[in-house]
C-alpha cells in the first residue's frame, strides 16, 4: 500500500479540509445573501455564484473522503484523483477571484463614506468576503496535497 | 537528451510566453500609471505593485530562455524548474487578485455615474485591468508547462 499524503482524498485530514471549505462557503454565501442590496453589485452576485458552486463540490468530496475513510480505502485511479485536482484548481481561482473581487468593493464603498451601504451591509459585505478567503485557503491547500500525491499513482 | 514541453524553461515557445507576459504588465503599468487619481485607490495601488513585481520576473525568465536557446542548452536542475514553478504560481494568485480587484472596482465607479472617474481615467483602468488578466493567462500558461515539465526531470 502507498503512503498517502495527509489532506489527501480519502484521509481524515482531506476530510477536515472539505468539511472546512464547505462551512466556510456555507457561512460566506449566508452573510452576502442576508445583506440587503447585494444583487445590485456585480462582484457580489458573482461571490454568490461562485460559493453556490463550491458547497456542492466540497460537500460532494466531504461524502467521498468519509466513504473511503470508513467504508473502503482510498480511491487509487489516477483520473479520479486528476479531476479532483483539476476542479480544486478551477474553483479555487474561481473563489480567489471572487473574494478580491468582493473585498476591494466593499473597501471602495466604505471609503467613499458609505452611502452605497445600506442598513450597515457592508459589514456583512466585509465579513463575506474575509471568509471567502478563508476557504480558498482550504481549498488551495487540498489541491496541494492531491497534486502531491498524483506522481505517486 | 528528454523530450521538451513546448512552452517550458529553455524552449522557443517558453521564451514568447515570457515576452507576452512583460510587454503585457508593462502595458497595464503604464495604463494605470497614465491615469490621474489611480493611488487614491486601494485596488488599483495594489495592481501597481504586483505589475511591478511581475515585470522584474518576466524580464529575467525571457533572459534566461534566451540564454538557454543560443548559449547553452535549457535548465535541467530540478531545483531551478520547481522554484520557477513557484513563483509563476504565487505571482499568478497575485496577479489574478490584482486584476479581478481592479476590474470590480472599476466596474462599480462606472455604475455609480462615474463620479469617481477624474477626466475619462475609468477607461484607462478597464483597459489595464484588462491587459492584466491577458498576463495572467500567460503567466499561468507558463506555470502549467513548467509544472508538467517536473515529472521527467
Amino acid at each position: 500500500m502507498e503512503e498517502m499524503v495527509p489532506g489527501s482524498v480519502g484521509t481524515s485530514a482531506g476530510f477536515a479540509l472539505r468539511l472546512g471549505q464547505a462551512i466556510f462557503s456555507t457561512a460566506s454565501l449566508l452573510f452576502m445573501s442576508s445583506a440587503v442590496d447585494f444583487y445590485s453589485f456585480t462582484a457580489f452576485c458573482y461571490l454568490v455564484i461562485v460559493m453556490g458552486l463550491l458547497i456542492p463540490w466540497s460537500l460532494t468530496l466531504a461524502m467521498v473522503d468519509a466513504c473511503s475513510l470508513f467504508v473502503k480505502g482510498p480511491p487509487r485511479q489516477r483520473g479520479i484523483i486528476l479531476f479532483i485536482v483539476v476542479g480544486d484548481w478551477v474553483l479555487s481561482f474561481l473563489t480567489l477571484a471572487a473574494s478580491s473581487s468582493a473585498a476591494s468593493v466593499t473597501d471602495l464603498m466604505l471609503k467613499t463614506g458609505g452611502s452605497l451601504c445600506l442598513f450597515k451591509s457592508c459589514r456583512r459585505y466585509q465579513l463575506s468576503a474575509t471568509i471567502a478567503f478563508l476557504s480558498w485557503f482550504l481549498l488551495i491547500a487540498s489541491s496541494l496535497f492531491n497534486l502531491w500525491r498524483l506522481p505517486s499513482l
